[in-house]
């Protein structure tokens, strides 16, 4: 089979963008639209992959080397478009990369969602021979180039400024993204002209060269625009954004997953679900988020990198904030856990089965085993909590000294009580009762109440202040 | 008149669904499918209402009589059909149930929202001794049966995969509801045969009977093609949530209720409100809610089970959350109360007028007496507070011992300073002041100022820790 | 140039919104109805204004003349039109405060989103000698007045009842709105009738009469419904409301502001954005807010009055509230401030660079200097916080003795413990740290560790209570 060799174009300033972030570094669903490419391209096995930078390329080329640090075993060149002089000016710089045996995919930066499967399609109608183009039919072609076919091989692009009548009654139009043999696209590169209004090398003209040399060019059409739409403002790319998580939503509702409304659901990153998972409405998930069978997300939550079991309800207003960067750093929520409302779990947080974390509670870089509960605005950072703890409400470890953090290991059955402060490194023993309002400096013994709190006394017949001018 | 006996179709598998869970029980709005069509059926005080049960019939018919006992004097009867053997089958198994003098209406269990005064008009084309089938307009209606006509009378249903093509060019099509005199249709279901593709028994097949009868075949057709919807898939089931919501956000509009943004709305349960009240953007309420007039719901609320009196203002990311069952559990909101942004009411929560309840704040099985306050970050459980009680910031009543839940009383205008503990049981005697961080143990006299606390001291030059390596 | 007089019509009960709000004064993106038409005027540059008040005119006024203050050099005028007998009959309770010398705009206060450059392209088409009309075509104009014209000029309004079968298929209406010259205006309604089926006086009529007199009557017609769109029930309230909505995050992503969901995005007020702005899903912004180069909102926030500066990141569900009044009840935010998830932020809340607040913190009235940080389950009220000060988890500043508020100082590089209060007023000195668990009442000396907390005492061998029947 021939090997596929892929041009993205990725120079564009993207003025309309009024950003200072290149174009194609923007993101949709989390990430940037040249990610979505790059996916693309390697959903084709493509051999190489060679992205045209130019404005912003430094910053271009450094986010992409990142994504491909994390694609293994995938190839990423860059060339440098400066200055821009076009589409076809673009590939050139890409052709000393591009091997002659190959049949060259040509893609944008700009467009994210194209589909690996009408790639495929469209680099079978090349052949490994013809120029193959992907086209779609617009309701209203105005502004793009008109497909003018012969029966059904194309005979030229032409623009809207220089279409006839006749030919801006086509509807069909091309996408911007071609299948080309590599030797055929490198002769015609070198015979491209910039004898134009705005003097530009321009890709398209490629066809007339291919029909001048008696190359067929075929055309692939497709019918779903948004395999073809690029991201020129913040408007289209808000657009699009729409129309991707609607996508997504569709598909996991088609694995079963119910969620209550699909124009208010966002996925940024990958959600795996099991059997029967609810989610409610407005929850926005972000990087890798694993639910468990039966596991029901509550209304307005956000919920990132985290992993929950089965049966698990997470309330409203949950937020989960989960480190991209290794199981350690995940936040992990138990079988039948009960989470919430107002509950926010930091990267760290580990809780075992049928844990409560109820409201106004944080949670970060702690371990909670099976049945550990704390209901009620409280703090846990850097701690090693017991199964079947009683952790009272506006208890805080005091985790930082103001220069160093220090873990809190609380044991098996402890009951702590209300705004309590375990000052850290410390240890609770086992069974052990730490009284109301303590503050807890030092270790306490298994089994044992430990209290720090001051003599109750009352001053009768107390005069209160009374109010100032 | 003629007595009316509902069969509702409820035996269905529901593959489609993906789910473990049997198809009539997945939840519209908050409430089974299935409760929505008995629901139906009450409205048309039907005489008997028979539910043919099979996937999960144990679980379905569980939880029917559950809505069965909450509907006073309704009386739903069961009948298993067992393998499933097509929609005749299904009636087969209830006609037993069914007195010979009514006339039937003919039900699924997985379209929720057809209108009672629908099937009143079925019935009444029924007379008591046609055949009358529920039909409706699809612009596209292929792979539905289509109505052949003559005149006002039906000739038939043609299946989509029998019509020739000009019945296929016909647009009414039979939504699967008919009412139908019981002594013809047992007649008729007997006479039904299984020899098709799919060796079942249809019921559209007593339509060619009754011709074959030279009973008339009538139809009764409606515009509304959300009363004939069924649900076969997640995606089906939250276009009809959304289309649901829709009908209630704008028929609350139509009594006066300002909506922010009625696709932003979420009702599962009934919400009665009075004049001028206001819901901003992405409020949920669940169970029964009440608002009484010029009641403000700022956005991001979570409201269920409760009472909110007049010119009452709930803020924004407020959770409330009554219990469903009494009066005593459901949350009650006070003229004129100020409730969030944060705040979370929990069952039994009954605040008096003028209350305010700031965030980061939790109460729950708590009487609140008209002015008293707990604006910051503070947890009132199992608490009587009087009026014009201040209960201060990071105040936590200690409700809870390990095993026992104990009361805190608060009289009358107390003033409770910040982080204080009360451990239960405690009274704080009236007018009393409870000085900041004491954890109170003991009741205190009233009038008095009552502190229990460590003495301040400071050590000169103290080193801080130094950052470890 | 001839000067612009405006006539707004405000007279009228809105028995359709149900409520007892006068129809003029309910709100969309914020403002009353009548400001949004007030506001147009001033777009005009009208010399007088003259509200027609009616119903609810005592709360109308008031209203209004809040608006009109806070205008300056704006001059609004009232007339009341008691009883309520027509538009015609509207406007000549106007006309005695119209000199004659200028041209007359007449707008209807529950019309709110009439643009001025519609209204000026009207008013050149008036020429100040001719009759012109605001006209729009429906696709469906059913129920609306036709405007029958013979080549530019019209001819007459033709209201829907009394229309021919030909005029009812003209889909250009009349919007309501008008440009007259103020002496053709005043002669005209000295010579309206009420002799038709509702007894009123029609303002439409004086077409008619300006036929009979040869005064030329014109049209200037408009594309955009929105603009001639009318309140009358809280479901068009709501229509207008998100129509204005996606037109103001339309334009705010014109400018470069990249809004995940322009669907659900509230801007009540105005919001002015510097580049690469970020707003993620479900953000009401309310008042004034400002957001500097490349601060990112994160979704569910509601922030009211605050300028938040470059860089600075506000997490999810953080709910900022300043006070619309001045600079000091604002709320600021510096630089590459992190602010949320679960942080509320009140008025005079002044954050500097690189301020840090957290999950379940509240400030209000508090400066805070570069780099302080309270991230925890905290309260700050009335407080001034040094540079780079740490405010332990659960700390709270005790301002309010019952009666009075006093102010907490907390000098540079404090480090105070966790579930601390501090009880004002009260100055913790400069490098000092505070024991977690203390109560402070007395300022502490710089550098000294404060603490003022119980010996920690543990009883062994403790038994905890056990559960009661």
């Amino acid at each position: 089979m021939t090997a596929i060799d892929v041009v993205i174009m990725a120079a564009g300033k993207g003025t309309r963008m009024k950003s200072r972030l290149p174009k194609v570094l923007h993101r949709l669903a989390g990430r940037a639209l040249l990610d979505h490419v790059i996916d693309t391209a390697a959903g084709l096995n493509a051999r190489h992959v060679v992205v045209v930078t130019g404005h912003g390329a430094t910053e271009v080329e450094a986010a992409c080397q990142g994504v491909a640090r994390a694609t293994a075993g995938f190839d990423i060149k860059f060339v440098r478009q400066e200055p821009q002089l076009g589409t076809g000016h673009a590939v050139q710089q890409a052709a000393p990369m591009l091997p002659d045996d190959g049949v060259v995919v040509v893609l944008s930066g700009d467009v994210p969602l194209t589909r690996a499967e009408a790639l495929r399609a469209l680099i079978e109608a090349c052949g490994g021979d013809k120029l193959a183009l992907l086209t779609i039919n617009f309701t209203d072609p105005t502004g793009y180039g008109r497909i003018v076919r012969a029966g059904a091989s194309v005979q030229a692009i032409v623009e809207h400024r220089d279409a006839s009548e006749a030919q801006r009654a086509i509807t069909e139009v091309y996408s911007g993204i071609m299948a080309v043999p590599a030797r055929r696209l490198k002769g015609w590169l070198g015979r491209l002209d910039n004898k134009n209004v705005q003097g530009e090398y321009y890709l398209t003209d490629i066809v007339k060269l291919a029909v001048a040399d008696g190359v067929p060019v075929v055309a692939h059409r497709i019918d779903d625009a948004l395999q073809v739409a690029g991201v020129n403002s913040p408007v289209q790319l808000a657009e699009l954004e729409r129309a991707l998580q609607l996508q997504q939503a569709r598909a996991l509702m088609e694995q079963g997953v119910r969620i209550a409304d699909p124009a208010r659901f966002d996925l940024r990153g990958t959600l795996v679900c099991a059997q029967d998972v609810e989610i409610d409405v407005n929850c926005v998930f972000e990087g890798r988020v694993s639910l468990g069978e039966g596991v029901k997300i509550g209304a307005h939550c956000v919920i990132a990198n985290a992993v929950i079991a089965a049966g698990a309800v997470i309330h409203p207003f949950t937020h989960i904030e989960g480190g991209p960067h290794s199981a350690q750093d995940q936040v992990e929520v138990g079988a039948g856990a009960r989470i919430g409302p107002f509950a926010r779990l930091r990267p760290g947080a580990h809780l075992g089965a049928e844990v409560h974390i109820g409201n106004f509670v944080e949670v970060k870089n702690s371990t909670l085993a099976k049945g550990a509960k704390a209901n009620h605005l409280a703090y846990l950072g850097d701690a090693s909590v017991g199964e079947r703890v009683n952790y009272g409400a506006g208890s805080i470890t005091a985790n930082y000294d103001g220069a160093n953090k220090h873990r809190t290991v609380i044991e098996h059955d402890v009951h702590i009580g209300s705004n309590c402060v375990l000052v850290a490194p410390v240890t609770i023993g086992a069974g052990g009762t730490v009284g109301g309002g303590s503050t807890i400096i030092r270790d306490t013994p298994p089994g044992a109440l430990s209290v720090a709190r001051g003599r109750q006394v009352s001053i009768a017949d107390w005069q209160r202040p009374a109010k100032k001018k």
